[in-house]
């Protein structure tokens, strides 16, 4: 049952999000829901990702006024809210996929946009699947979305160009201040970033500065096992020469025996569980074996939330896969994810392209060992080219009156259910 | 010798940056500067603060550039060094204070301008004091700047203002990415803010939302005993009727004990001393008692040097101190502070007036009572009506193509030094 994007077509769409959110995961929905009305479709949302699926709690974004759908474009978190949920295979839990397919039955979904990362583009892949097998013909598309960067054939993935350049605004900012403080007071500063396994929002800590002097000093990258020795050596010998240190550590390095610094097992006086980060860890190494004064910073959510300091980049990129999916979904392509394709670095230029699910559907992109410098603490030129681009563009939110960022929050009229529940 | 600002007097004036820099400081040095240099006064910059004229390390701002001055009113830290130095009393270490006295006569220094807190204020004081007895006249202005708001007299300090801004954005983002995930992942966010002993940057984030379901959620200040089950028992029926709950503690919040709570004396697996704060001890609570997922963010240094998210109205308070500091001390004014005069809170209207030092050094302003809601937990209307008009408007810094904050890094050229070294 092909469609043309121009005639109209019965039915709706379904548009959920999943995993981690991104300060513009929500432009990509602005992108879907505005591509949508335009071609006469109707919009659902999921609440809380697959699960309002499941549970049959859909939203009907027809209720937003025009304005509300526009203000997604500069608005932070899931608006629909999101979900850590990972379906188990077909085998293990058949009845999930059909309850899945039911709900999308009963309410005419022809179209389901998966709004994600790996894990998810492998959800909308079985969908894609077992709705032929099923006989109920809904049309799968993956959209991309994660701060880690780490999805396969993608460019890069939006969201993280924008927690790119929160991490190196942070970096240079901080070390300015540092650098005032050094001589008398904290000579070493360590930022705590995310990326899983992947060093990729670390690596772009590094368009901070340029040469060796330049903050950030040090790189820690998951892709490189922890050195205790060769990291306290290089922050030493950064002191000695700059009078002040800036590092930046993923939260995910390891050490040689595999294990995770983060979960170095820390404990309060009480014996409590301490619920800590690498930042920590390396502080009291620093402290205990240079006698430096040492301050860490932990951005956390705040790293991935920051939407009043967006990529213009990523904020397109975003807005843009957003588009195409519905338009491959209405082009009645299947199983397939709009991705990211770099045409030049300089001047930067990219496309849409789409490309097969199963592609991306649980793989993991890694980065590029070319990136990383021969020291295992700096990032390379190759890095510098490719990074460069996706923190470009400042893409401000409207601020109000009293001096905080207009952000939307949608009404979220429930649909109402036509199903009993789903007995789980 | 009394002179007047118009008739371009003999010597100079010397700027020092003193204690914690903060994202607009040098938007005061701005102020000072570019108002002497319209009266024809050469400025000297002291590096690192006091010390610089302790140890003749003198700087001459006359070598940088107009563009470069401009640009210190977007630049963030301290451009020419702090520094965390307490000069002991007249009495314990007079040769200290008769040296600084001889740096800026031997530099034909008649005006010292000391920009920072209220130890700063007590050292201005005291060399004003000081050098009348010494029969060398040097006018001492104190000029205002700190992150904390503790300073007496002034109704605010230039720092502040920017620093409650980020903190009341950083609130509405982190919570809107909590908001999307809390039904599968993190239930309870803590966000840890500086601010010593005064709850003045937590209570500004209070600002991010108005009403009981709004976040913050939980404030937790200094100027309230720590009570584990009431913050627990307030968390749970957060989580209980929003589904979630932010939490903004203050770092200098302590127990019936006193004992402050960043002091726990953690330490790693390796007994180790663990460098945490209080975020990462009340994140420990309501993990082990309330069992419910929580994260947790230190911005740390990020808060007060996040220049790219500055208040219009602190950036205004700061250049406008440091322009009345000038023309105080070239109208003849003796140990007096420019301070920030509110004349209405709605339209918010300010002015600058001179204060003496001596009722501002070494003391502190305490956060009104009656800024703190009856249940400890949150501020009232009048917190609100004083900290809204202070982080109103952006001034954001201008940006390069690389998508970075274009700050300035000055020549910071030496002058050189007439004196032995002084030997301590």
């Amino acid at each position: 049952m092909p469609r043309s994007v121009r005639s109209r077509p019965a039915g709706r769409l379904l548009y959920a999000q999943s995993g981690g959110v991104t300060a513009v995961i929500n432009a990509t929905a602005a992108g879907v829901i505005e591509t949508a009305r335009a071609a006469g479709v109707p919009v659902y949302a999921a609440r809380n990702g697959i699960l309002g699926v499941l549970r049959e709690e859909l939203i009907d974004t027809g209720k937003e006024a025009k304005s509300a759908i526009a203000a997604l474009r500069h608005t932070p978190g899931g608006a629909f809210g999101s979900c850590r949920y990972k379906l188990k295979s077909l085998e293990e839990n058949r009845a999930e996929y059909e309850r899945l397919i039911e709900v999308l039955r009963a309410h005419d979904i022809r179209w389901f946009l998966y709004n994600g990362g790996n894990d998810s583009a492998d959800t909308a892949l079985k969908i894609s699947q077992l709705s032929k097998a099923m006989g109920y013909d809904v049309r799968c598309i993956g959209v991309p979305k994660t701060v880690d960067n780490d999805l396969a054939v993608t460019d890069c993935c939006p969201g993280f160009g924008s927690v790119a350049k929160y991490t190196a605004v942070a970096v240079r900012e901080a070390s300015l201040d540092v650098a005032s403080m050094a001589d008398t007071s904290t000579k070493v500063f360590i930022l705590e970033v995310m990326g899983r396994h992947a060093g990729w929002i670390a690596a772009a800590a590094g368009l901070a500065g340029e040469g060796a002097d330049a903050p950030p000093h040090v790189i820690l990258f998951p892709e490189r096992v922890f050195d205790e020795d060769a990291f306290l050596a290089r922050v030493q010998a950064t002191v000695d020469r700059v009078g002040w240190c800036t590092v930046v550590a993923s939260e995910g390095i390891r050490d040689a025996e595999g294990r995770f610094l983060a979960e170095g097992g820390t404990r309060d006086a009480f014996g409590h569980s301490q619920l800590g980060g690498v930042a920590a860890v390396l502080a009291a190494k620093v402290k205990d074996r240079l006698k430096l004064k040492v301050h860490w910073a932990l951005p956390d959510y705040l790293q991935r939330s920051a939407r009043h300091l967006a990529s213009k980049t990523d904020v397109a990129h975003a807005y843009a896969v957003g588009r195409a999916a519905v338009d491959y979904a209405l082009a009645g392509m299947h199983a397939v994810m709009p991705v990211i394709v770099r045409t030049s670095d300089s001047p930067y230029r990219w496309k849409i392209e789409p490309a097969p699910l199963a592609k991306i559907a649980n793989r993991e992109k890694k980065m590029p060992n070319a990136f990383i410098g021969r020291d295992g603490f700096s990032i390379t030129a190759a890095a510098r080219r490719y990074l460069a681009p996706l923190i470009r563009g400042e893409d401000a939110p409207p601020y109000g009156k009293d001096g905080l960022p207009a952000y939307v929050t949608l009404k979220n009229v429930a649909v109402k259910p036509k199903l009993p529940p789903f007995g789980r």
